[in-house]
């Protein structure tokens, strides 16, 4: 019998499928689609079974049964579900590893529970190649279930610096699924920022790509060192098939999306989190389709960039970044509270560690964060991260400024920035709406120095 | 018999159904709470009738009966439609005159064209002064039926200042509740770019109240002439009735919502419209909740003030509005195009002249834009708004960079410059966005210089 059964064969499921055996666990493979279970065959041995019907892979299982489904997000799943319930047993495990919609796996895993089946959902990001050689997991679901499929899971995940595994128990029903999503707006956040980054490099700085890739490869060496540094680096150096350029300069500059980031901004509107930047950064990609493109291109002096044009810019950079992980995780505090989840922030930051698109130098510091306070209400009520903002916040204005007088359009930076005015303002200028709403629709309102509702009768209301 | 019945007599439908009998209609009042139809009893007249039950009502109204439901929006206009159906007859005319999401509209207008019965939604702004003076009113559903009440509607609704009714055929199902929606997403930005213009008077400029209030009072008499300037130098002049000092120095700085924004921007996500200004001014109010307010006060030296700092701002305010109503509009483009909605743009201009929140001297220039071209791809391409652009924005650049060295948080006013500088921006930098999601996701990308989809294999990708 088989300790693992893996439903979807296509890259992901099979790269998965692959990781779990070559751990040392055996495996059985099925898919509705049959030449994904031939290509899975090409690996068979012992320790890896394709099956062809739901019954042959279902019955290879030991009990409980521990079965990752990685098929495509939505009606799929469901249906999935409803095929696998007949044949499976009261305690086997059933892991949703696509990129579901929390709410989905909220009613799922409640569905499940009735029949007396385990259900986790559970995000998973790395790509294929993170897939077959270590992705970062988010599991969310039932907590004593997570245990049993603990050891395959750790064994399976990516590896922090330090040797841990980046997969740990994020919290009940569909918290991994929406951690996931909180993952991907974060990305979403750092990948408008770097874009802006650029622009300003390019258009300020007078640039040419190879200088700008080996900027980012020199950010990637020290503190600001991350996946998405690094890959804009290669991104940057990367030449044309085509035409002798740099392909960056024949891209279309059109940002597409799936989905996960709005969905992320659509629970900010819920709970009322204040993730500007990434706000900005999905509205950024909608702007990218929207453009009407008629402006002439602009025409800096070169002689004009400040000298310390690169050192500003990842100070900014560093800065911004922060911002966007501080946002996510106070998206995930808010939700925690709304939704009844015990979330373990430090966890999280673990699981995002390595093996995923927002790896960065920078969760480790947010992991001690957290670890030395796991009730911090914001990010930047951390010393480290303090610091972090006293230390460069000054270089975020002056970028902020030199775009401004440049022309060169910042949504996330100038977010960050005033991000990082507000949330910890005593003196936000939100009277003036509270005295405008109460002038003409009655809608009251408190004050700063007695408790109570109030109501003005404006003199000249009328 | 009476020309027209009002359902729901609290405030709203109360001062409604007195406007409609002010222009000489005879009216018949209902509501199920007998004390509001106690109160409208005390104006009865051959031209004014309270009734006690809904046989009454529905039976006092001449064929087809034309209704106006003023109730609190969700499942109370449910309930009122099923007590209603019964009793009606085909051809009757009921409109929905409160603040009802536009998807609820759009299903109550299937339900009620299978009874042969004519749903109009109609948004309503003005508030209880206007409701009784002359509201604004967006009414959208069967443009036959639209026909029949429009004389009442334009005999009750507010004028503009060249006399024309500040009401007019929106276009069908939902497309009335869209606009007001809309109208209450541009009535949150301006009002959060105004408090960002006062936060930068005091901060930056260490203006008193009443020099504030005088300063708006100034730029009311000019280009900047809007209600929502005016009620700021009243709000910013009026005393305490508990202290001494003037109101706005003790009103709590948390801005409250009601949701009509934030449904704004749920739409925007679906359509993929990048409404930034709106945005930031529906995040800018949930920050005002979650801010921690420990910050100490921030201390700018007076002599740091600009010597035209006034006019630098007033300037900034006047694009940033133009921005807002920009956005607006650009979402009411795309719900046309997405709903398959005909909407006329000038007519939703004039609506919204006089009588409503949002009423000002620009919306004339905006009505005039629209008149001029039919379908403006965007506010920024007609001259008029063009030339705004081209005088404003170096002013609302140095308001940026003013904020950002005092501290002072311009959410707003920031993303109105970033969406100048992109909207028409022909080298957006989110190539740099797609080459990341080629390289990790083998997402794809398209070229600016060839049709077609390409993905390149990254050399150093593994």
């Amino acid at each position: 019998m088989q300790q693992f059964g893996v439903i979807g064969l296509s890259v992901m499921g099979k790269n998965l499928a692959l990781n779990v055996k070559n751990h040392g666990y055996s495996v059985s493979g099925f898919s509705i689609d049959k030449p994904e279970v031939d290509a899975l065959a090409k690996y068979e041995d012992k320790n890896l079974k394709p099956t062809y019907t739901w019954e042959e892979f279902v019955n290879s299982l030991e009990k409980p049964r521990k079965i990752l489904i990685q098929i495509m997000a939505g009606k799929p799943v469901d249906e999935t579900l409803q095929k696998l319930l007949p044949l499976l047993d009261k305690g086997d495990i059933l892991i949703d590893g696509g990129n579901s919609n929390f709410h989905d796996t909220n009613r799922r895993y409640k569905e499940m529970e009735k029949h007396g089946i385990h259900f986790i959902g559970m995000g998973v990001s790395g790509g294929e190649e993170g897939a077959l050689n270590g992705p970062a997991l988010m599991p969310g679901g039932d907590e004593k279930a997570y245990e049993e499929v603990a050891p395959i899971l750790e064994a399976m995940a990516a590896k922090t610096p330090t040797g841990q595994p980046c997969v740990g128990y994020i919290g009940p029903a569909g918290s991994g699924h929406y951690v996931k999503m909180v993952h991907n707006g974060i990305e979403y956040g750092i990948m408008q920022i770097i874009s802006e980054v650029y622009d300003v490099l390019r258009t300020v700085g007078h640039y040419s790509n190879d200088e700008m890739s080996e900027i980012f490869k020199e950010w990637n060496k020290g503190a600001l060192q991350a996946y998405l540094i690094e890959i804009t680096s290669k991104v940057l150096k990367q030449k044309d098939d085509l035409t002798d350029d740099h392909i960056i300069d024949h891209i279309l500059n059109e940002a597409s999306y799936k989905g996960t980031g709005n969905w992320m901004l659509e629970d900010a509107i819920r709970l009322g989190a204040p993730i500007t930047v990434i706000a900005e950064a999905v509205l950024a990609r909608f702007m990218s389709k929207a453009t009407l493109r008629n402006d002439p291109e602009p025409k800096i002096d070169p002689e004009k960039a400040p000298k310390d044009l690169v050192d500003q810019l990842a100070k900014a950079l560093y800065l911004a970044m922060a911002v966007s992980y501080g946002q996510g995780f106070e998206q995930l505090t808010m939700a925690a509270k709304a939704y009844n989840w015990r979330l373990h922030y430090s966890t999280i930051a673990q699981n995002w560690e390595a093996g995923c698109i927002i790896r960065s130098q920078m969760l480790h510091d947010i992991k001690f964060a957290y670890n030395a306070d796991k009730d911090l209400p914001n990010l930047f009520k951390a010393p480290f991260f303090d610091k972090v903002k006293k230390e460069n916040i000054g270089a975020l204005r002056d970028v902020v400024k030199i775009a401004a007088d440049a022309g060169v359009p910042t949504p996330t930076l100038s977010a960050a920035l005033n991000y990082l005015e507000s949330i910890f303002n005593p003196r936000l200028p939100q009277n003036i709406i509270q005295g405008q709403r109460d002038y003409f629709g009655a809608h009251t309102y408190q004050r700063n120095d007695r408790p109570g509702t109030f109501h003005t009768e404006w003199y000249e209301e009328k």
